[in-house]
This record gives C-alpha cells, sequence and structure tokens, in this order.
C-alpha cells in the first residue's frame, strides 16, 4: 500500500493532466481494494457521468480496427476519448491479443485518446467493478466519451448493455453470424448494429436479415429504432455514417432523459454488485460460517440434507435490518 | 403453488419412472423457487452425484449435431442420459433455435434420453441454480451421465467449467476459432478439444494450432493431457474416438480422487450462488435499505457522496455472525 501523501501525489499529477499519473489510477483501479476507493473520492467532484459506448459482438468481427478508425472520427470534432478493452484473463491469450493491443496502441500517441486493457476477472461482479472505476478515472480526466469494447458472445455482453448509455454490436457476414447474434440474445441489447467487412459478398443481405429481425421488436412512437450500418473497419467505409448514427443515438437519449436515467440505473448496478462483493467478502470471512460450512458440506456430500438447508443455516446467522 | 399432495404425486410418478412426471419437475426447477426446494427435498435420497460433461464453443460450431451423435454412442453402452441445452434467453431467438431443438428431439424417442432446454435468465446466479435443479432431477431419475451445453464464447462457459466434471469445447477451422478460443481463455477450461467439422481442408492444421498451444500449459507428472480431436458430426466421423477420450478422462476422475473433489467444489459453488441470490432478494425487500437507497442515489446521481459511502451504508446494516 502507497502512503496517503504518495497517493494524493499520484492523484494532484493526474489532475495536472499527467499521462503516466493517469496509467497509474488505472492500475490502481484495477487492483481494487481501499487504495482504489480513496482514489474515487478524492477525485469525486471531477465525475461528471461521462457518455459510454459499448462495443461488442462475436470474436473476430473486427471490432479493434473499426473503433480505432472510429476514435478519429471523434478526434476530428475534437471529442477526447478513453477506451476500455475488456479481455477475458488468460495465460494462453498474452499472444492473440497481442495484435489488438497493437492496433489499438497506434492511436495513444494522440493526446485525446487514453487505451485501456482491462483483464476481466470473472468474479462476481469482477469485471463491472473495475470497468466502472476506470470509467470515473476518464470521466475526472475530462474526457467526453468512454468506448467499452468486450470481446464474446454470451453474459459478458449483457452486462456491457447494463453499464453503458449506447450499444453498438459488430458483426460480419461470415458463419451465420445473424442468427448467432440473435441466439445470443444480442438483438435485444444493440442500438446500433454494425454489419463490417461490408465488402464481403453476403454483407447486404446479412444486414437485411438483422434489418428484418429488427422489425420483428414493437417500437414505440417517439423511441429509438435500431439500424443496421454496413462498415469497412480496414477500408474506413460507412465510418462516418456509424459517428453520425451515434451522434443521433447520443442527441436521442439527452433529449429523451434516458441518458440521466441510464446513468442512475448504471449507479445503482454499481452499488448492487459491489455491496454483494463486499458480502460474499465478509461471508467467507466469518469463522462461524466457515466452520459451519465445513461440518456440514459432508452432509449435503451424502445427500444428508440439500443445499438448500445449509443455504437457510447460513441465511440465519445474516441479520439486515 | 400446486398443493403439497399434488406435488406428491407428480413426485411419485417421477420415482415410478413416468417421462412426463420427469417434464414437470423440470419446469418445477425452471420456476424455481420453494416449490423447487421441496421437490429437492423429496427426492435427496436419489441424488448420487451424477457425473456432468459440459459442451461449450462458439456459436455455429455444430454443438447439436455432435451432441446427437456423441449420445448415440453413450445408448450403445447403455449408459442413460439427460441432455441440458442451456439457451440465453430471447423473444428473438424462438426461431432460431428451433432448429437446434428439433436436432434433440430426435433422440427424445429414445426412453434412455432425456433432453431439456433451459433459459439462461442471465440473473446473478440465475443460470447455475437451475441448472443445478435439473441435474439433479436426472440423477435421482436414474441416468449415468449428464451433458451440458451451453451456447457462448465469454463468461457462460467458465460458469459451465465451474458446474461440470469434464469440459468438452467444440471448435471449427473457421474464422480463426484457435485464436479466438485463446481470446475467451477456452483453453484453460477445456480437457478436450474438438475440431468439428473434421473434412475442411484447415481442419488438421487448426487441430495442430490448438495442441501446439496446449504445449505452453505446464502438466504435471500423472495429470490430464488435454487433447484435439477431429470429428465430424454430420458425418459421424471420430466421434467414436472422442466417447473413447471421454471414458479415459471419466476414469482419471475417478482414479485420482478428482472426481469426488470436484463434485464438493460443484455443492459449494452452487451453496456460495444461491445463498448470494437470497441475500440479494432480502436486501430488495429491506424497507429500511430500500428507503436508504432511495434517499442516497440522488447523492451518489451528483457526485455529493462515491457509490462505496453507499455500499458501506447499506454493508452497515447487516450484522453477519
Amino acid at each position: 500500500m502507497r502512503s496517503a501523501a504518495k497517493l494524493d501525489k499520484i492523484v494532484d499529477d493526474f489532475r495536472a493532466g499527467n499521462t503516466a499519473a493517469t496509467g497509474r489510477l488505472l492500475s490502481i483501479m484495477e487492483n481494487g481494494g481501499p487504495e482504489a476507493e480513496r482514489v474515487i473520492e478524492k477525485i469525486l467532484p471531477d465525475i461528471k457521468g461521462i457518455y459510454r459506448i459499448g462495443f461488442t459482438g462475436p470474436p473476430g468481427a473486427g471490432k479493434s480496427t473499426l473503433i480505432s478508425r472510429l476514435a478519429s472520427y471523434y478526434r476530428k470534432q475534437d471529442e477526447k476519448l478513453g477506451i476500455i478493452v475488456v479481455d477475458p484473463s488468460s495465460p494462453f491469450s498474452g499472444g492473440a491479443l497481442l495484435g489488438d493491443r497493437v492496433r489499438m496502441q497506434n492511436l495513444s500517441s494522440d493526446p485525446g485518446i487514453f487505451v485501456r486493457s482491462l483483464a476481466n476477472r470473472g468474479t462476481l461482479g469482477g469485471i463491472s467493478n473495475c470497468t466502472d472505476e476506470a470509467v470515473d478515472i476518464f470521466d475526472a480526466s475530462g474526457k467526453d466519451v468512454v468506448f467499452i469494447e468486450t470481446v464474446g458472445v454470451g453474459q459478458s455482453e449483457l452486462a456491457v448493455a447494463e453499464k453503458t448509455h449506447t450499444v453498438v454490436v459488430i458483426l460480419v457476414p461470415e458463419s451465420g453470424d445473424g442468427i448467432q447474434a440473435m441466439k445470443a440474445g444480442l438483438m435485444e441489447i444493440g442500438d446500433i448494429f454494425v454489419m463490417n467487412k461490408s465488402d464481403h459478398q453476403d454483407a447486404g443481405m446479412a444486414a437485411r436479415e438483422i434489418e428484418a429481425s429488427l422489425k420483428m421488436k414493437r417500437v414505440e412512437e417517439g423511441d429509438w429504432e435500431p439500424r443496421v450500418i454496413l462498415t469497412s473497419g480496414l477500408k474506413d467505409e460507412g465510418v462516418d455514417r456509424l459517428k453520425e448514427s451515434l451522434d443521433q443515438h447520443r442527441k436521442y437519449l439527452e433529449d429523451s432523459g434516458l441518458m440521466k436515467r441510464k446513468r442512475r440505473e448504471i449507479l445503482y448496478s454499481r452499488v448492487r454488485s459491489a455491496l454483494i462483493d463486499r458480502l460474499d467478502r465478509r461471508i467467507r470471512s466469518s469463522r462461524r460460517i466457515t466452520e459451519l460450512v465445513e461440518a456440514r458440506m459432508e452432509d449435503v456430500y451424502h445427500s444428508r440434507i440439500s443445499p438448500y438447508t445449509l443455504v437457510h443455516e447460513i441465511d440465519s446467522m445474516i441479520k439486515i435490518e
């Protein structure tokens, strides 16, 4: 643990716009614990509730390239960007991910962009807490928007929808991505769908499939209508239209009051998962509960009692006012 | 809620081997709540700790076809099977998933196989509880093995690893699945890797890539060495070797004592997530906490207090013995 004075110094440097200090604060966020909490308390007055865009879609959809390209459109309008790449943590993934990181790091010569890759710790609420805290750092550092990219078709992008204002689902016209997106529940969470690799022969048809299935969703008068955009991250095609749609969605969120409501929801889910993390830790460090669990797990193992009986026993040792 | 007598009747029919009763109990498990708990209590003596195999991999890898084929090899050896397909719940997915269901339902004319599709509710511990309970039903019904298939490349298959004894990762030699698997952390969780669609021109190379990256993982003397098997679910090629490897892994688990240890771990994680679900519900139904949260969320929203301050305030209203 750093001394309080040392932590103050990093925060002061951060406030003065020092990029290295920003990086150090992000590492502190990643480590979590009381030090991270102290940093958040210190920078609290600078946290305004930054606009968050989530990017998700199956692996191999060209997300990193497209996001790098999109970033330059934000920079053209002088919007400052924080980019968070949520990586599943894996000792195997070092090499595989290097490509993405290199693509992204090219952006980092621009002081208006800060790219940070965060490991998805895969624990209860683990990703989310750390992501929220990294967003706070970008927020307090005066960025205008934060991108959150997740890899995966599964639970992780349902989490990204909970943590962002706008969700961009990136698909490619290969291996039946459209149907796969439906399977994975991506259709519900997308505000904007991107069919990347637009020069692929099946791109138009794949986009129309997505459009057709979006029409199955009932949209009320005045609601945002999810749309499909053909892009090529590699050739920089259609990325301007993606930026336009993103601006339109942001305006829609602001005009409808949804921006504020989403911020409340994001904060509420953050409080909830931080609380659950905390309780989980408290329960595991309770000696009486640990002793009970050790004694009774044997009974559960031999089907002498059900797992529920043990849950009730533990539960009765926890009092809620 | 059914009357106790009605529930008893269903359980009695289930015990007598009535398939319709099995289906009804599985529905009760899906709905959860006190009725599900009561059923588990009733069938507790019949729960032995069934052997569980998890199947995971990216969408489009041909999992359902391969699993259906593999099932017939289990049946040839007169092993009775329960199959659980975990679907991401989505109003859009009805049509898309139908294909899988139809493929699987073909199996259901065999009384030695029971297929059940469960919606992944995506809530805290939501999937897992319901999956464990469905497994209990299959266990008590005298099945010899249960297959759990999840769709996705993300968090969901880390969950499947926590819930099973053996994990089969199914990949195809398309769109760089090997690298994608590494990205998604699949390399850590697989005991057996299947390169499906073995007639694809790149299948051999893709399999060797996976093998090469598996060699990066240090294996201690006597440990299981993860292997790669080329199969074609469609043409029924290599599925016999997959069955052999599964039998070998099962034997390895039994000989090494890992089978028992894994069962303990599965039960422990089940107790933990059921407890967290329960606490989450209790917290949300506490009037004092709800009032506090309503009052203080406004302060969090305006950065007057940090989310942590609110978490500490709620936390102090919860006493753990």
